[in-house]
């Protein structure tokens, strides 16, 4: 048994505590650490790091983590913590992730990485040169609907693929009679908010890790709820587009088109569904699930709306069974990324592909505004 | 009771003989006729035209319809048949149309009207200034799924409508292993045949029946499936696009994405879909069916992959119930254009909306080959 | 986080123990207080007043509260307790209520606030000259049924609000055969039972609360049992209306009938529904649930008794999601009456609005007796 | 086999065809005739009679009725028909059920006989006077519902009956964006519309049927809806009352609450339903099917808003079997009149009933105007 440290920073939040520091790192802990390829295993020792000490002592005890720490430059100068990971606010992660490149550390993040494209070569330049492990946080691909999606793809169920066609999204609500359940920051473009740049990010390593390079796109948004009412109860101004629209050509021909919206009413399996069609089959996945046609047993519909149809046509897709147990996304990523440092095993989302997800939402407002399709540039070798 | 003689030509083909002629035509003479807002009755007479003599005389026997006969222009010349009919291939319906509108009859179409915008606007000048009656077909207008949609909208259902989100297709086989569902010429653009051109005519009169005028367009087309196999059994290359992916804004600012091909898979309540979100609720209309999920019931959904979704999202949206008998599409809008032509009520499925059709769909073109959004100019008046 | 002492006075009953102590002020302390809109907190500390020292002691050892007494006098002398709330036997609350006015202590009580309108607007002018906050138990309008209504109203799902229908009740056992699940005062006039007096006070605020002013009402009560047996076995002449059927005239034009009894059988979803039917839509609402049926797709039934009907009418109604957590409906008004006290935070449910209770019990027998429709007079404001 | 001939007096309407010649007269001659006590059978020879020639031939050819006239007059002077009936508009039944009379008739009516009290006692007396066998069609209660009620009344099933409480109803389409199901004059107060003068008729034959003689009456109306669209597509204001709610007393001590509406929407059953409780058990009967709650299961409930019920309240209701076959409500009654012909039969639905139920609804009007109780005086002997 091996140990690793880990600076965890900016886990107070929601979303930090609950998927990285609950679900990934705790739960590694209690079963034992990450069994490496030749069977031993590295247990992740983590030191909690914030900037208020009120919060991390609250959630240092509620979650039994003996360290936690205030000072982020007194942690990157221990030589106790090889690895820093960083899910604080976007502004403040570029300095940092610098700072611990330059301390040495093999560093693991939230996405964004950084607020542009260079900033985030040049994060990837630097950790290339100093030698250290870098990831990216892309917990999507690792949504058990996504990884079955993966094996059809890997597995040639579709034959060759025709078309993507994806949704994501339901109805936020506007918070007058009923309480928004997202907040308001999401919607005012000062803020950083908007969905294209939410979304765009989570859309190109999706669509990279199952069906290959974006080679161009066309977007198109929209602020469709254009006055909301904040956690205060007041009225404020949409600034930020709520709504997307888009479509790409992947290098592989394929088409793809992908809404995200927060206007949306659910009329689907799942938060998110994606359809893709192919020559021998079809699929459509969704968060965990995920259903095949093949056309084997691809029926022949008839148009007559005379009468109702007799077709009920969701009647005619098998489940894609799990055949496997299917963990928490982000752990799985954690644990893939604990193997990357402890023995080099692969790890495809370094900080190259954060850059690319940067580079693919600025793409996406450009086309917004041009009102055409836009090239995806391919970025210079880091 | 009023007699109306009736010139029925090229209904020879399935469409034809099984839509306008069977279901349309003799099913309004088995009624008894049309009534009219004043209680008498008009009674369609029919003469069957066409060029075989052989597949009339057979159809005409069929059908227990007594005339027919191959010579358009003796029935044109003669005044006991007011009114002209045509749903012969496309190449042949300018010049007939036009000797019709010369000879004083009203006239009545299938889609395309003529494959340019000017020839259909040369026609609907002629109409004018021979004072006489016009329509073209627009029957999935009248499918009772979108006449269930048309009542939401002018109930007020939608609160101010955001978007409009609509999928036609099947899987249409490529002839090798199963025969295909359609003809091949679908298939060559060279023979009149692609998506674009069959359906933009229909997205034409379905969004400005529904939603109102569209402002501007962004069209993608592909080809899917490259080679196919005729009736004959022969291998063909594809030159017609199978498949379209577009956007559409409205003049009331409403966004549209409708999206139609024959190389999808079902996984959808109908062959057509068309979803509406509005502020107050969304509807989700197939054929004959209608869903709808008002803001009262919108759920909240959380976001958790680690289990299977408890809410079924379907089962939150409720039958819009039919409330009436829906007629055949093709013969509601026959007994509207009997109507008009004995009592002059309100069509508003003139030769101009025909020229509208054919515009949307020259403009998806040329949005496709530009890769940019085009602006659909309003035609000039008649 | 502060604390704010409160003589809990009159909570050794079935209701007052179970609701305001163990469900909402105990449940209040063990989450930590109630939080401010500041983010500080807000801490209850309990002091439990009642006449036996016996039954005092148990109550206080079993809920783990430190500190009771007998001596109400006592304790309305501390300063270290602002609060007063009474949940006594009606005839004591009135003196009791006075003198903690006249202590300076906020006060807080059950319903009903005094047995005439006249006292409880004596207390209301004491509150305001001493300038004590004062608020009243008006526990439906929290039940969750109930509020998942107002959000109705207020989301303007209705339309124009044309009727209001609801009934409360079921069958209590005369305690012959089986015991009485209710005591056997309630049955009795001397002993100030009767339905019209216990309800009336509810349908006051709810319908206030939903649906605005009450301008006249109708009123029929009955004493449907005659004869019950009570808790010691012994017959009695029942004194006091078991029944009430009600109409009321809104300000607003709504037409509300609300019936009540303890001899109705259950065919209904909950022992309280209410439905609300409006030119846009309807909802039928019980304690917890709520469904609505939209105009959208209200069905037109058709009259044929020679079959079974093809519709079932109960299906056609959708439920309305909770989409939040609605939290015990006395503790809810709990930490609003705290807030109003902490923060000066809005709390509409004052002495004014329990004198409102009152008056409208007395006018019912006032119509009751008379056998007609009486006006509601708005009380001179205090 | 006896034949009775009838003069059938204006059912070319909907529901004079319908219910009183096709699925009254003509069954019955489809069976053979009506069966009496002694074993031998009466069968009905019809002659429909009307004002338009060319509706009554196409009635008498569409359901081979050999005999029709357009002349009143002949057909009362003939010996042929002992026997009138009259389903004409109301203004016309008064003169020429007077003729009948007068010609020595026998007479059966659709409601209302008349429209006023004085004319209907005015012919009751003549009936009378000339020894005429006279009934009034009262079809509510034999539908198979009420009948199963009847039968619990009988059957001592409820012990001692305290409360009716029912609704009729359901929502009429206001005309605008779906059209109404029900004629534009049943809104018109000059037409004779309105809810009230409607079904006041038919609550008082099902309360005195079912429970005895009403006492005393209090009613409330209202109109709802006040402007509709009539059938041409016109707004028009409504002058008569959609609604009506409604209390009454009876003779024997049960107090009774029906409603009926067509702003109603249906979360019931059935579009009529009825509830009656009793000491020893309850019943909800519908138009077809009547559920019972005996003292023996009926449950205790829990008042806890704090979870969902455990109890579905429904679910302990028993269906009450149906045991015999139920026809057609009008049949029934014909049935039941032409046995009171041919053999004086008991026939409880004459003239004076008629008038009764005139009565009430006049009442009605005047407890409505009057806001107050009325007394339901009996009527003078005849």
């Amino acid at each position: 048994m091996k140990n690793i440290g880990i600076i965890v920073n900016g886990v107070t939040g929601r979303m930090g505590t609950h998927q990285h520091l609950v679900r990934s790192l705790l739960a590694i802990r209690r079963e034992g650490g990450v069994e490496l390829s030749g069977g031993e295993r590295v247990m992740p020792e983590l030191i909690l790091v914030g900037r208020s000490e009120e919060k991390l002592k609250r959630l240092a005890a509620e979650h039994g983590v003996a360290r936690w720490s205030t000072s982020l430059e007194e942690c990157l100068a221990s030589e106790e913590y090889p690895v820093y990971f960083d899910a604080q606010a976007t502004a403040r992660r570029f300095p940092d992730v610098k700072s611990a490149l330059e301390s040495g550390k093999h560093v693991y993040c939230e996405k964004p990485l950084a607020t542009s494209i260079e900033a985030c070569l040049e994060l990837a330049r630097l950790a290339r040169e100093r030698g250290r492990k870098n990831g990216i946080v892309q917990d999507k691909l690792f949504l058990p609907g996504m990884r079955k999606l993966k094996r059809l793809v890997e597995g040639g169920f579709f034959g060759r693929i025709l078309s993507v066609r994806g949704e994501f999204g339901y109805w936020v609500f506007e918070g007058d009679w009923q309480p928004a359940q997202r907040p308001s920051w999401n919607y005012r473009k000062e803020a950083g908010g908007g969905m294209i740049l939410d979304m765009y990010a989570h859309w190109q390593y999706v669509l990279e890790g199952l069906f290959g390079r974006v080679k161009s796109l066309l977007c198109h948004g929209a602020i469709h709820i254009p006055e909301r009412v904040d956690e205060r109860g007041v009225k404020y101004p949409c600034t930020a587009d709520d709504s997307s629209y888009g479509m790409f050509e992947l290098a592989s021909g394929v088409l793809v088109q992908l809404n995200a919206s927060w206007a949306f009413r659910v009329y689907r399996d799942d938060l998110l569904t994606i359809q893709v069609d192919g020559t021998e089959g079809s699929a459509v996945a969704g968060l965990r699930d995920c259903k095949v046609q093949h056309r084997s047993f691809t029926p022949k519909p008839v148009w007559n709306p005379d009468v109702p149809s007799a077709l009920k046509y969701r009647d005619g897709w098998e489940d894609v069974p799990d055949n496997m147990v299917f963990d928490n996304a982000f752990k799985t990523q954690w644990e893939m990324f604990l193997r990357h440092v402890a023995e080099d095993a692969a790890f495809p989302h370094g900080f190259v592909e954060a850059a690319k997800g940067v580079q693919l939402a600025e793409l996406a407002y450009e086309s917004w505004q041009k009102r055409q399709w836009v090239d995806v540039p391919r970025l210079a070798e880091v």
